[in-house]
């Protein structure tokens, strides 16, 4: 729990990965939190005022300051609670440095290629992400291997920035193997990397915040009407 | 000049403004390196080997071991070289997280939207580009009166992240205003940045590093002709 009259609120929504990655990180951390849902569609006040900048979630509310974004949420919870549970970032300033490198490539490689697998405007365009989402994962898997050194994940023995910021991803990894029989993370590709999304999903702590996939399931296919309605509609 | 036998090579391109971040920050570190200038048509095998994900420079190399993407080499050297010069982190958890979220919003709002003024494919495109530009840069000069505190900078009373940020983007400010009369940061719409533009200028570490403004509009010119002849081809 947070010590010293700590007060944490996060402002979230269910299904975003970019939360979960702040949930798990409180998670790992053994932190207690007022957690408030918002809907994306009538943001609260509240929400408006501590983002005006993106007017997005997550926002973490630490004794009335705001952080936003969900990386740099993750990095300042583990600087300000550095005697609570893991420490996400290595000591080493250069595996530090590897760290960040690799927790963007997850989101402006990995996941963007990914988000264009699922959105992109053509056949030809959904094809291409694809293609660069399965190239990101090869990338990924000697990540692992450079980051965790024969351990049991990115962090070592225990998880670390790239557990959180890769494992936020994993619901999401289930919901497209339940909706197209895609497995991102398979034994021919990236063998340490299905043994890792394996042994990640099974901790008390991820157990704890990970968002029910049948849930997660009906969410895609009505975002994913909607999203067609919106496309026929121009 | 690097302490205990450190070998320091950083492979750049004069005009990047994200190679100009690594060189600004080793100029304030006071840091003596081996500069590698690479031909992006042609990247040597160093660059290739030390960056395979990305390509791209700048690549810091610290005995043997590469650094790749200018906010994660600032970071780095202000973490490995903590007692030379100033810090360019804050020591607050609460401050670096915002240092972060500044620098991100410079990257993904501030210079985005100013490469689409520059890049845009249509009249409106570029016309849109600029007036988000200007609002990015009205966001930023909100960002620069919380962070300077009253103080010269946007570290307060030393040169700091966001300055390195932001500041590396300033050659190309003056190029703009040379060539289109466009000036970004000014009286009316950011009379604080206007200042802080001018005072970060004329520091000796800058003045050191910052390349020179004719070169540039030269050389922004024969891009630009370049691109239009590429896009005439298509």
């Amino acid at each position: 729990m947070a010590g010293g009259g700590d007060e944490l609120k996060l402002l979230g929504m269910w299904a975003s990965p970019f939360v979960l990655r702040v949930k798990l990180a409180l998670s790992f951390k053994g932190l207690s939190y007022e957690y408030v849902e918002e809907d994306l569609r009538n943001k609260s006040d509240l929400l408006l005022s501590s983002n005006p900048v993106h007017k997005k979630v997550p926002v973490l509310i630490h004794n009335g300051k705001p952080v936003c974004e969900s990386q740099i949420i993750v990095q300042y919870l583990d600087e300000v609670y550095s005697a609570a549970g893991p420490s996400f970032l290595p000591v080493d300033p250069y595996e530090r440095a590897m760290a960040r490198f690799w927790a963007s490539f997850i989101d402006e490689k990995f996941l963007a290629s990914w988000i264009k697998a699922g959105r992109g405007k053509t056949d030809e365009e959904k094809a291409e992400g694809l293609k660069l989402t399965f190239a990101a994962i090869e990338t990924l898997e000697g990540a692992f291997k450079e980051c965790s050194k024969g351990k049991p994940f990115f962090g070592g023995d225990s998880v670390g920035y790239l557990d959180i910021a890769l494992g936020a991803l994993v619901a999401w990894m289930h919901t497209a193997e339940v909706r197209h029989g895609l497995r991102l993370f398979d034994a021919s590709r990236s063998p340490l990397l299905e043994k890792w999304v394996e042994r990640f999903g099974k901790l008390d702590e991820v157990v704890a915040v990970l968002p029910d996939i049948d849930r997660l399931v009906e969410h895609a296919k009505v975002r994913e009407a909607e999203v067609a309605a919106a496309a026929a509609g121009n």
